[in-house]
């Protein structure tokens, strides 16, 4: 009987786990022509449920705004109900359910998981890269050989594939030799246990029920984010697409365990159970499914984060199989895919060779301590929202002002807007004075500027796309005062320097643009007399790269574009990561700073 | 040997002509679910080229606003240049190229025709409806029979189709008889030669070349809309898609008339001669085409408008088969979809058995008032654009300010957003001084409101779709004061009496819904106490009904409705018309204004 031969392969990333944060990692190194595989146990997509909240971060982020926007709901409106004096809930207050000043879309959006997921399928789908389902991974190990290791061209992580869904006697196995490897397989992760990455944390678990439904109510806020504190326990209400609400109720230890063996017994609680503890809560307002219970699950949760998010810089885990929490915050999904999204342009730069080994560590500093964070957020956070409310008989009880306080306080965190990485190779902390409200290690803040050529008003972030290039902002000032057209000439000859990180880190062979840096130019002035063919060409190497910090013609926006930022007459320079954040800043006659930036993680093209 | 039998059959409406004006008639048919066909002569598609600029009031209509925005190029600024003093041009000022401070988009965009009347086209393919190309009408007949042309459901128009396309020895011929016909055949349209129907106007004609290019150029307006007046003639620069610019040039007589035989001859200008024009007028700056000239024709044309724009209202003309003048305004592509969407829903109304014939003559009232009005602003314009530039040697000609002043002065028009119908059956002049800021006649004015379900802001054009029902904005003032709640309620009372147009018009077998009218509740009141189940079920049939007049949560915009519409406390009812239109008003009390509004043209169904 002959010895049946095992496919083989390479791949440069081998992608486990198709939820969210796979396929926004898979979509994203796709997107950069990184030769990418993604593999799923399961053998069809999830339909419906599952995660559902997207923060504005996360809108923000990678492109896909416009079509999540026209799927999903807004959340604008989040209403605070506690106990009233007739025995029932009532309203105590509304607010706005984002707190993030400088939020370019001032609201959450909800969706069922499946939906999010199809943007990126959809997107992968035209770039040629589908989800291989039905396949598991048996085997994983990284090369010992330290060379290997240190060699960007090599394959150094091995992994056994098997496919589930093949008829018997057909080859169910095969090896695949990737360069990277993503895990990306969720809370219970085979990645992680198969390098005993352990979870640390809290041991004690909270068990939550979610359902979801159409409602007939007459609850007021039954379309505004809920946070209901009663004397019958806490739930937490979200409007969703087709006039569905999501019901979010934590369940009490008694509610699920057998007493007779000591151990969760997820039989002890269905939907029905769950609805009636929704409707205590909830009491005097009714909620009758008027379909039925569309979804509903059951989870029991710790509170951990894993202690290693990467191994030898070869193989990664995201998302949930690097940090569990409550699913209250609505963070989960929006952890997942920005975890994804921090890493994703790491790994394509090295597989493109023109980066260090060293910018693949900031992954774990940056995403890691995040993950603490929200980890510190959701324990203070699931105290307050599960305590016992304030009554006269509970003392200790949670002041309701007190809860929508810190639910404001911590708006900047929920919100995605305000996550900060602190200084590594990626983010140098120097020249912060130099715009002071661009703050380094967070994502560049969304503003108005008229493009010169035309008068066209952009929101800068929309000049900050993905696309795997750092973008150069050169804020020149005033360019028709002499003394700063000067020094904005100067800045120009210094960086066009042999030696200067743009010609140092210029990739041979390619004749139009620069493929690793992206140069736009914010300038003052007013629309109507300016020129933009003053500037020399390398900031204006097209016409579209030009912008002016002017009002735009009905005068609802722009012209405070340096104040805002903190930009003074002398201008800036400003490098944004692909990613979006704030890597580094200096002075126009400082562009060795820049040097000095690039050089700790970039490499010079082979 | 056989007589052939010619195929026959019946369709409700029959379009001849698939441009813009007979897409977008075909398309909202086809939306309203009324059985449409749609033939063309041509064999394929425009795949470049033709008309290019959309309007402000174009963008807001039709819901095709997201795609429009998404495909095309802005045109945010117009750049005005006269002779310098040093023999060439020089800039003289720049303005925004809009000037209609209530436009929702004040922006034209710029996108070739194939594109435009792709987004119909898919619209129409998800709905089934196809182009049937190669195919001409050869004969066209109404019936003569009184009888029948008073029966809504008659085919009382009889067009012979031949196809062009198939094998010899096939059928070729089809008789169709329609109950509507819409001739959307061009300037030269076959359906208004059939029926002797007069182009009156000047008999005088106007030479235009047109040009597209990629262009390596220093002229510094070249992403600007340019308008050039030098003393070798006056040039019209508009931006498009894909760094394209068209380049429109006025020609003279002598440039393309053989004086051998005094006719025009189209062989003497070819597009190099067309680029030498418009480089001498653009002197001293370069116009070099990079990558050839992409597309490029010469039109002669006259300002002249059709005697009548329908026959017994059973066959139609619109767009340019009704209307013919000057490019330089950018309203040719416009003014054509803009008629089929004034007819589309009228049509759309009597196919259902939902309006008497009256309405469809409001058609010829309202759009040949819109073109005599067209003609008369672009034989202005026209003079104006073409007149030789007033110099030390030419002291009667065009001065640079009077031409820019003019050219804002007609913003309102130019914008399309200041189209006014005069009063008719389907436009009420009644009870203006309820709600002054709500002109009737006009297009309902932009404005965003606060949905109180969900304090999710909502501009109020989107609720208004071309969805072939009539809108009823409640305005109910402040429901919290008792005197206005007991006169809401008092209206709501009236309005759900059997007599009341509500009920009048129901259509039998309906059960969900009101398949004529959508109610839409505009409410006084503040987001944060606000309790929209204390109002009449009537006026929330759903809970996304029912707005208030109040600002967003970032106090960006809002809260200022009321005043903007000139709504006193008294609230107001406002029937909007299917195209967007303001139909009639009444005050709260006088329901009855609105039953003899609706009592003008609608009809109880059988």
């Amino acid at each position: 009987m002959p010895v049946p031969v095992v496919p083989y392969s390479e791949v440069d990333v081998l992608v486990i786990g198709a939820g969210p944060a796979g396929l926004m990692c898979a979509n994203a190194l796709a997107n950069a022509r990184v030769n990418v595989r993604v593999v799923d146990k399961r053998a069809v997509k999830v339909a419906a449920g599952q995660a559902d909240g997207i923060s504005p971060r996360t809108i923000e982020s990678y492109g896909i705004a416009e079509r999540l926007i026209r799927e999903s709901v807004q959340v604008h409106q989040a209403a605070f109900y506690n106990p009233s004096s007739s025995g029932g809930i009532e309203l105590t207050s509304r607010a706005p359910d984002v707190t993030a000043p400088s939020a370019r879309y001032p609201f959450e959006v909800a969706l069922h998981q499946g939906a999010i997921e199809s943007i990126f399928l959809d997107s992968m789908t035209a770039l040629g890269v589908e989800v291989e389902r039905s396949t598991v991974p048996t085997s994983i190990e990284i090369s010992k050989d330290e060379n290997e290791l240190m060699d960007s061209a090599s394959h150094p992580v091995r992994v056994t594939l098997q496919r589930l869904d093949v008829p018997e006697g057909q080859p169910q196995e095969e090896i695949v030799h990737a360069k990277y490897v993503v895990g990306t397989d969720g809370a219970h992760s085979w990645v992680r246990k198969q390098f005993d990455i352990a979870m640390e944390g809290e041991q004690s678990e909270f068990i939550w029920g979610v359902l979801d439904m159409v409602p007939d109510t007459d609850f007021p806020d039954v379309r505004n984010k809920s946070l209901v504190h009663s004397n019958h326990g806490s739930v937490l209400l979200v409007p969703r697409e087709q006039d569905r609400i999501r019901v979010y109720m934590q369940l009490e230890d008694k509610d699920i365990i057998n007493p007779a063996t000591g151990r969760v017994d997820k039989e002890r609680m269905g939907p029905e159970e769950m609805l009636d503890v929704a409707r205590r809560s909830l009491y005097p307002y009714k909620l009758i499914p008027t379909t039925g219970i569309l979804w509903w699950t059951l989870y029991i949760i710790g509170q951990r984060v894993a202690s290693r998010f990467s191994i030898k810089n070869r193989v990664f885990i995201a998302g949930d199989a690097c940090h569990t929490h409550s699913p209250k915050a609505g963070q989960g999904m929006n952890a997942s895919m920005n975890d994804a999204h921090n890493l994703a342009w790491k790994i394509a730069l090295l597989v493109r060779g023109w980066a260090e080994p060293s910018l693949l560590s900031t992954y774990e500093s940056e995403r890691r301590k995040y993950a603490l964070d929200l980890i510190s957020f959701d324990k203070m956070f699931s105290t307050l929202f599960s305590g016992k409310p304030l009554t006269e008989e509970n003392s200790h009880g949670v002041a309701p002002e007190h809860f929508m306080k810190t639910f404001q306080k911590f708006g900047g965190f929920t919100s995605g807007i305000g996550v900060h990485y602190n200084p590594s190779v990626a983010v140098s902390d120097r020249n912060q004075e130099v715009a002071s409200g661009l703050v380094i290690g967070e994502r560049f803040p969304p503003y108005k500027f008229i493009r010169a050529a035309d008068a066209w008003p952009f929101e800068i972030q929309d000049l900050l796309p993905s696309d795997f290039r750092f973008k150069l902002l050169v804020f020149t000032g005033d360019f028709s005062d002499p003394l700063q057209q000067a020094r904005v000439k100067s800045m120009v000859a210094n960086i066009q320097k042999p030696e200067s990180f743009l010609n140092r880190y210029a990739t041979p062979g390619k004749n139009s643009g620069n493929p690793r840096f992206d140069i736009i130019t914010i300038s003052k002035g007013q629309k109507e007399g300016f020129d933009l063919l003053q500037f020399p060409t390398l900031l204006r190497s097209h016409w579209s790269k030009v912008f002016i910090d002017d009002t735009d013609f009905t005068s609802s926006f722009g012209g405070r574009g340096y104040l805002y930022y903190g930009v003074g007459p002398e201008g800036a320079l400003v490098a944004v990561r692909p990613d979006g954040y704030i890597g580094a800043i200096a002075p126009l006659d400082h562009v060795e700073e820049l040097d000095a930036y690039f050089a700790s993680f970039m490499k010079i093209s082979a």
